[in-house]
């Protein structure tokens, strides 16, 4: 142990990217790979039903926590929520794409996982024909597809409002002019987030919130064996829930910043904001990754 | 980002008031707007059920903490309880009003948004008939209404009864005798407790609890094209979930007060109590206030 | 509202024990009066459903909040948990009476409470007959039966042992070892251990736990019209969720005591154990309640 | 009751091994004997379902505070959390073989307390016989079977994947870097994580996860009359929720070990790390405890 101890601490990964990376890859793909709609389809709704498909969101407690320099309060896991940082200034625009990459790929992994451990099931349920639509239909499991009744420009609309209304309340979680949240709670309130706007907006196409969760595994089915379906049905539907979330997400912070975070009183100029302490430990980790670079120790 | 923030700095608003009202506006706005009884509806029990509806009410836990001046512990995001705080002395009365009225728009625009939302479910469950009885009927989604069994009288005390405890377990949970609750954690037991009172007095009527949320949306379908049937279904129900929660706010408060808080031993003079406290803060603020309308600078 | 929180002054109550006997009639009251099984049973399963009325237990988060003096973190609401913290030697014997009256008065009073927000539903539901048994039956509202599979003995041991468990983990978490709870926190744990009860020992004969809350709304039915039938039923039934919860509490905080608590190592002389210091409170208090007897100001 | 402490102090379990064992032992004992299983099962649905045997996960919050000395935040109640920890340096591997058998006991006296409170039920539901298969099968209320549609290979990999993620996110949850947690948060989350992995890995098996907790109750039906039917069931099905559950741990752990906390920068020389910190105590407590047996006090 005291031996092995000295190998990892040799191995160590020293740029704070990577490390970063790594968590937000690895939270997406627990997050996915929990994923509790295989049992509600396959076992005909005897193992679950759609509340219990909600209930699973809590599970975004968890990962949240395992990100050990993060904004405040935990790992990302959502692109939209990096993007919206990066535009308060609180995380730097550089980052965005190597975390939304490795959303994408934890996702990816996360639905093969869940391919794996459903293998048996879905072949009986589905007589061993991976299909998008039909009584027998099993991509649901996992990714989104809008319900019969949805209109293109309906769907648009859902999911601009339920990213807006998801983003706006994230951000006011994380506002410091309402003091530290018990250490801990933090995830628990996002769980709760997540699972209540599954219950009010969930049923329109599924709530999917996140571009990462819906495209990575698409992507997965699309090579695991049920075709370009996944990408044409409902009218070429996949590219709403990979682009409306951004749109959705920057208008509810903006709504929040600028009808309450502009307004606080006290941010005066002789005590810093948060986010300009944390632009500048970000400023000082750059030059220390740079130096870490040259000396090639990080990979 | 910095110019950004000058401007922003520039056009912040001043007025303690304004700011307060924006944040109830906002609150309710967010709690409306992510009601989870239109999806139990429009998919007629497949998306969600009776209970879904119920846990929705978790998303109180929300917008409590947009607010940056209040009470304690957050918004109030309900006239009843802002009239509650007033009796109690620890709230202005002349805020009322405005409280009460960004309530009731945070509400209206609420409700319109879930309109928007749910415009194809909508139309395709009512077959494009907007009505408020009868076997499509929409208008549950929006506000409250009587069931069947429930006589005026009975109707009346359920509202009074549920108000009552629901506002005497709010005033309960504020009393400073206990010492301050974790951090985060007063919108967690609101929301447990908004949880409960649906769960076990909300077949009656629906547990409104609040004149506001209740009032808006009925006003928006009144506009949209429910028409008049929304204010004269069930006998003229409208008034006793608009009027009725005032009356039980004020018995559960002073039963609280009367019964518990006024026997508490040590609010002796030499230590001022809390509420005195805050009016002196308000005191100095309305000064402040008003300096603030003599330059001209709020709106 | 200066004059009348002088008159209030005037008027207080200064007896410690009256003070804590009308939170506790007030929590029992609160907590029946929100009893989720007349929605659930009026509504033939339409508003909630097994599950719903488990989730109602969240309700006893709000009562442990209102007592002001009590041991470590809230109200007992519960004649057998102050036997128990009698028998630990941290509540004075002869308080045990005046908290078990004010917990039946307050069962009795919420039973009545709900009789009344009930009264239009049950009469419809019930056809006006008040009965104990068969498909319009509505006693099961207020007070346990037994469920027809269950034997004498089976209620018995069931009632014990449900008992025990509960209050096994109730004493668990009073263990001062542990550190405190974080504040706010210790209620939350309660409501979802009896939410774990239910949801796993209350099939047989639904869990009462504890005999005010049992005895005092088979009372009030007894004389609002159910009639003998209340006590007769089930061979009897009736005493044994009186009697047997309280063997159940001895059983599970012997258990407790004898295979954890005894045996922490430090409760050593030099500080005294907290049962002690609150023992010498007690004392002091005792004290001064006899000259308060004595001039003359509690009732 | 001055008496009676002074008759305990002298009888006081003075070996902390053996504190903690009992500590183990009546945790897994409250956690077994409060499984929501039997009552689902025997009331034919009525009386719960799929979610509610899921929501009774919730228990795990109360034992995880029973154990007074422990690695952070309370009792292991799983043999694979222990070896868990004895790989990670953190718990003493001469301790696993004792931590397991309490465990294994106190499932196997749980499971006997559910049938004594379920006998009358189990009787009526089964028609007196007690089998593993069928529509009156009640075996499963006591341990996992395999569904239908499950093969040999996918029972494997269902258990090695849900254990691993389970123990991921457990390790996680105690990774120091992110500051300790609000006091009593740790179980309701780790409540929260079991909940979540039954709803998304439970409906092939029933997610065991914890070797205990699957072999002594199966032990128990083997001895109490359902026969070694329970060891054939599934082709010998047994042996892979009894095993499966260590490799995964060990899985879970790893990856979470390499690919986060082996990177976390500054676990650096000057500061001891935690574990080694815990090392040293249990080198002395070792050294304290051989004197203690030298003296003849502990049993």
């Amino acid at each position: 142990s005291q031996n092995m101890e000295r190998l990892l601490k040799k191995r160590q990964i020293r740029s704070q990217l990577v490390r970063e990376c790594i968590a937000e890859f690895l939270g997406l793909y627990i997050i996915f790979g929990s994923g509790s709609a295989a049992q509600v389809i396959t076992s005909k709704g005897t193992h679950g039903s759609y509340l219990t498909i909600q209930l699973g969101s809590i599970r975004y407690c968890f990962p949240l926590r395992t990100h050990d320099v993060c904004f405040l309060s935990g790992a990302h896991l959502n692109p939209v929520y990096s993007m919206t940082l990066c535009i308060l200034g609180c995380h730097p625009w550089r980052k965005l794409p190597c975390y939304a990459l490795s959303h994408l790929l934890g996702a990816f992994l996360g639905a093969a996982t869940v391919y794996l451990q459903y293998y048996d099931a879905i072949q009986v349920f589905s007589g061993g024909q991976l299909s998008v639509a039909g009584p027998n239909a099993t991509a649901g499991i996992f990714c989104s597809y809008p319900a019969e009744h949805l209109s293109f420009w309906g769907g648009l609309v859902d999911q601009v409002v339920t990213t807006a209304v998801f983003l706006l309340c994230c951000v006011a979680l994380e506002d410091r002019r309402h003091g530290p949240l018990a250490e801990g709670l933090h995830p628990v309130l996002v769980g709760g987030l997540i699972l209540t706007v599954g219950l009010s907006m969930g049923s329109n196409c599924g709530f999917p919130l996140n571009p990462a969760r819906d495209l990575g595994p698409r992507l997965f089915t699309f090579i695991a064996g049920w075709g370009v379906e996944v990408f044409k049905a409902g009218g070429g539907w996949w590219w709403v829930p990979t682009v409306a979330p951004f749109v959705g997400g920057v208008l509810g912070t903006l709504t929040y910043e600028l009808l309450i975070e502009a307004h606080h009183p006290d941010t005066s100029n002789e005590e810093q904001s948060p986010c300009q302490q944390l632009e500048a430990v970000e400023l000082e980790e750059l030059d220390l990754e740079e130096v870490v670079v040259d000396s090639g120790n990080n990979r």
